[in-house]
């Protein structure tokens, strides 16, 4: 097997987040679900819009916020991704080249605009979000190139991306070439309602040994297993993939490898202001740590680190040197 | 005289601003100027933009900014500017509207885009602007309704756009259905350059007693008057217009009216994010305790805590509450 060009390869939604904030009382106002996420349409996207206060655009999409983290950190990357002939899709584009990220899907042609997802965040930092998915949802399969997978380390997968039927068929192509190239795959389910509408796709993938690590946090893992219990859910899980990597929010996180089993607490930061890609980044920072051989304790408390540098501000991308913050940090 | 419905109107640019973080060394590399703005064209900013770091987008804009705090603070507010019917002047329209300020003037069919002002911030909190004007600097007079001029208390308006030929005959004839009205009119130069290539328009307002309300900096007001020495300037300067506000940076502010002068030293903050927008903050408190009826100290004193807000992070809109946020410390 030659070594690889790239240490990470992703396929996600190529999103641009529209960031206000809001009281909880417009949470309930709108019906919304606090902390969750929604899919949402056009019609929708409009009377969200309207009731949203002044806001910031930060590009965003799980995946895409995983690898601007491991870029950041050092890592070489390449993304899959489907934006619009727009000038969010310009942001989009402009953002991931210039975090360094391989990325050349064309933008696409037509009507349907690139997504955007609407995200209050009240005063708790906790982040409510509702995705609008326009192009990113037409991803098609021709735009996975089956020699640039083979030639990642790591094949590195949003849930997200799984309900639509194109990305999907893009997904299964990607983990088939991964598979034949000897590659890893790192999953992450990204919500509980994606899960509900996939499971038997997960559990197959999982069985079927196409998942070597697992990002999620308790309660997908709690959806995913079938089992409420923690510790029970973790047993479960953590036979059927190589390493495990399970979020708690302030409680922390537990990974599993062969055996070994670690946990780190949550890194202290003075205030959260916005939780937006904080699992994102805490598999940016611990899948840094695996792809550049460290420990699995070192790797987990890269990823708690990661985390915590993202929601101590609005957006889901690191606004500091991360290599730089990680590193003066492990020290300690 | 009616009671004006509005409290301020503005003119002004309707700008997205577009805000990456740098090195020193990559300002030096792009030939620009530490700390100053320049116009540029779509080429350059193609350029400029491909050189830029992973940004964030947030409306600006200086008079837009100066009326978002304004609004912000509880004032009544309406803005005349132009954009582009465009994703992007779909965000500056949200962001005006969401912050309550009343806005009409329709977007621009065309090729023409919204403009956009890549902000390039260096590690001391400095930024350094290049503005393209796109449909910004073509706003027409038509756009400019006399009636809702005369109905404001003051109208305010940014030197920026004076330098295009449209806008500027915008701004002719709100000056003087304002003027018409006996409402008051507040004016900022903007920038030294836009001052040495319309010093006589400028200095033909002020001996005209056409402009109420001064608000520049040192270095703009010494281009104004041609008197480097400060105290001179605030002399000649504040002998032609009712109110005068001179900022000085992290040196404070210095506002005269009627005989009297007070000063201000900026408000210490921990760290200068960002100072994109600080004259543009200061204008906005002072002016709400003007338009309020406080004294000039407290005025002064409005601007510099607003002023200190705005730099606390990335963007020239406010992140706070900010009604709350002054008057939390004008008790202190």
């Amino acid at each position: 097997m030659t070594q690889p060009k790239l240490d990470v390869i992703a396929i996600g939604n190529a999103i641009i987040d529209v960031i206000g904030n809001c009281q909880d009382s417009l949470i309930d106002d709108l019906g919304l679900t606090h902390g969750g996420m929604q899919l949402i349409d056009a019609d929708q996207a409009r009377t969200l819009y309207a009731a949203m206060g002044p806001a910031r655009e930060v590009s965003g999409g799980s995946a895409a916020n995983t690898l601007a983290g491991l870029a950041a950190l050092g890592a070489q990357c390449g993304f899959v991704g489907q934006v619009a002939a727009d000038q969010l899709g310009e942001v989009f584009t402009h953002d991931i080249h210039a975090a360094g990220i391989e990325f050349s899907v064309p933008a696409r042609a037509g009507e349907t605009p690139t997504a955007r997802c609407l995200i209050f965040v009240t005063p708790d930092g906790q982040r409510t979000m509702n995705t609008f998915l326009g192009a990113s949802h037409l991803l098609s399969a021709d735009m996975v190139d089956e020699a640039a997978i083979a030639d990642a380390a790591v094949l590195y997968l949003e849930g997200y991306l799984w309900d639509p039927v194109e990305p999907r068929a893009a997904m299964r192509k990607a983990i088939a070439a991964a598979r034949a190239a000897g590659r890893k795959i790192a999953f992450t389910p990204s919500e509980s309602f994606i899960i509900d509408m996939h499971r038997l796709d997960f559990l197959e993938l999982i069985e079927d040994g196409a998942i070597d690590l697992m990002f999620c946090n308790e309660h997908e893992m709690a959806s995913l297993t079938g089992k409420p219990g923690f510790e029970d859910g973790i047993a479960q899980l953590g036979a059927k993939v190589d390493v495990l990597v399970v979020t708690r929010g302030a409680e922390g996180a537990v990974a599993l490898q062969g055996g070994e089993r670690v946990e780190v607490t949550a890194e202290p930061i003075d205030r959260v202001v916005d939780t937006t890609g904080a699992g994102d980044l805490f598999a940016a920072g611990f899948l840094y740590g695996h792809v550049r051989g460290k420990s699995l304790a070192d790797s987990l408390r890269m990823g708690a680190l990661c985390a915590s540098e993202i929601i101590s501000h609005y957006g889901a991308r690191p606004e500091c040197d991360l290599a730089d913050f990680v590193e003066q940090r492990m020290g300690q």
